[in-house]
């Protein structure tokens, strides 16, 4: 069967100027993945990943031990922070750290910014935020006195500076979403959003989790406040893998956030007996870094570096735009709709499919090799990482899809 | 020279039931290290981490990929926390969870217990605690407007029941203290506090950092209610490994965390509107669980179930008793003063020497290969892990600081 559609896949891996990082990630022996289309969840680790941690455990944990806190440990927080401001961030130096968890570091940042604005009273969010987003939010709005506001989201596509402009107010304290929207990809103008809520003298908290290490940011440029995201998606840190914080340099010295430990102290090792806090970003930070669990940022960071965001972008719009055009060729006229912008300025690294009964075809195409992400009630997303994946995995993963459909109409 | 002390040392190790368990441990091509005496601050990584780590990377992260969630991921902090519950916490299953970090962990449960007491404004501490843990409900204290009221530690001791019964009333929300003094190495009398705390109505939270995989705990017989601590200690977890926390069952219903996150959540993938917290310990966690950071605990607690809690113990006393021994007999002699308890049952699993100057000597022991814990402004703190540590190895560590102290009277 001639398929001018496995051509331009074909074509285009051939003309991807990224196509050789591939080679740098692991493949397992006996891997039964034909097709990895969640790389916006979990990214998968690089060789030098495994041998990075190898090293470390041997070199630096066993061999140097307590000692390695004091030549260099303690301080890669701040230096990772840095790094990943650099390559994927659009920010100078000190005002990123990586530490604890996103929701943690969303609780700290929120808290912060919340607390600083102690005459306003009302935080916006929209519905289709993620879960932890809004509930986060919503613990802290119990706890402080505050109000809610939600923007009610179009799930087709995601927030826009009107729907913002429309709400926001002199009582707004602060504004919360996400710059790629998890569910419909939505990728939110966030200078224009910025813009207007600090208009409304409210401060602005992105989740980057969806955007770090796929889409080229300018938090600097924007003016952005705060921002919080997950380094174990586009960045491939691994399960469950430390997160970052960004808080914007002019705002260090007001901002104060509420977890209090010892790593955030001004003087972590002089154990005095008042907290005061770190100056810069590192007074973000409260417990013991989580060494171990950053080791996997130090080969990711350097290979986004040499990669370029803007090339990971480009080839990130062409495997969406592609994903797109399978889904119209094959899947629509089968019934699935694509609930994600067409328009691929507005649209982050990954596309979703709808359609009912999508949940049972997850375990067909896992045992067919073909990993989606599936997010309820019937959404399929399909977010190939520009690093790791090919033109040909997602005609695949996509033929696979639709044959599984055809056989469950 | 005849040393009876050396001669003791190698007869103490012959006799040693634990003596194989050293071999588990790494030992680096050209190690300079003659004697680590820091156990109590980073444990020495296990051969099985090293290869459970790569085959986690190479085998569940690249294999399984988006798979390994809920092939298991999803349950470790839950897993892991009942296997630390049974094998070093003395606490049944269902109340443990390995998360975050102390810090954070210890904010969750401080502020779940006070906001749990709202008619109660005190929170009794003492000043030689961990600083974190000061700094922590100093910054709760300051949210919440309560008063913290300080126990002044005895530094050559630690908190006893008296000093606590003395200050704890019915105003008092809260009480915190270290297990195992971070200094001192007391060994506070936990049921006895525990007991004097309940009869005035106030929660009790145990900081177990010290204290966990070295001295046996029994938390549940003890009526602890909250207890956190750390795994990079005497659990081997590596640098900034994830901490754990206690919540003991029947307040489970009653305290709630106040980070609200999607792991946290009842059901935490059907990404619901409103927040409702998981039944059980699950609800004290917030963000995705640190997957790669708990592979470390695997082989750590499979080792101490092995060994036994109590035969740790028992070595534990006899390292501190020895290295106290070596202590008396080269150091006071030369104007060292020990600073912990001489009474076994009152120490924990470190002793900590004082002598002014002591700070100048770190650099010329780490040169020789000795690694002790130094502590401002002039504290060395002696923490042989008994799994990793022999006794010919305190006897090469002190007699060298033994020949530095002579060199630097």
């Amino acid at each position: 069967m001639t398929d001018d559609l496995f051509d331009r896949a074909v074509a285009l891996d051939a003309a991807d100027p990224l196509a050789a990082y591939r080679e740098q990630f692991i493949v397992p022996d006996g891997f039964d993945v034909i097709a990895y289309l969640d790389g916006n969840s979990l990214g998968r680790p690089l060789e030098a990943t495994a041998r990075l941690l190898d090293e470390f455990v041997r070199g630096q944990w066993a061999g140097r031990l307590i000692r390695g806190w004091t030549d260099s440990w303690l301080d890669w927080p701040t230096i990772l922070g840095d790094r990943l401001a650099a390559v994927a961030l659009g920010a100078a130096a000190g005002q990123v750290v990586v530490a604890d968890s996103t929701t943690v570091l969303l609780y700290k940042l929120a808290r912060a910014a919340v607390d600083a604005r102690p005459g306003r009273h009302k935080i916006i969010l929209d519905t289709d935020n993620f879960p932890t987003d809004r509930y986060v939010l919503e613990g802290i709005a119990a706890e402080r006195g505050l109000t809610l506001e939600w923007i009610d989201t179009d799930p087709l596509a995601g927030i826009t500076p009107e729907q913002v402009a429309a709400v926001v107010d002199e009582d707004t304290a602060l504004v919360l979403f996400s710059h790629v929207a998890y569910r419909s990809g939505w990728l939110a103008d966030a200078p224009e959003i910025t813009r207007i809520a600090h208009a409304a003298g409210a401060l602005v908290l992105w989740d980057l989790s969806h955007s770090a290490g796929s889409v080229p940011l300018a938090l600097d440029e924007w003016g952005v406040d705060l921002a919080v995201g997950c380094t174990y998606k586009y960045l491939n840190g691994g399960p469950g893998a430390p997160a970052f914080a960004y808080l914007r340099r002019d705002l260090q010295s007001e901002l104060r956030q509420p977890i209090w430990g010892w790593m955030g102290h001004r003087a972590s090792f002089e154990m005095g007996p008042g907290y005061e806090p770190a100056p810069g970003a590192r007074a973000l930070l409260s417990g013991t870094p989580p060494i171990l669990a950053m080791v996997p940022l130090w080969a990711n960071l350097e290979m986004l570096a040499a990669a370029g965001i803007g090339a990971v972008r480009a080839k990130s719009e062409l495997l969406t735009g592609y994903a797109l055009e399978l889904a119209d060729r094959w899947l629509r006229p089968l019934g699935v709709e694509v609930v994600s912008p067409r328009d691929a300025a507005r649209r982050g690294g990954h596309v979703t499919l709808r359609r009912p009964g999508f949940e049972k075809l997850l375990e067909p195409l896992w045992e067919q090799g073909v990993i989606p992400d599936y997010r309820r009630p019937d959404g399929l997303r399909i977010g190939p990482a520009p690093l790791s994946t090919s033109f040909t995995e997602v005609h695949r993963g996509l033929a696979t899809l639709r044959e599984l459909v055809e056989q469950h109409p």
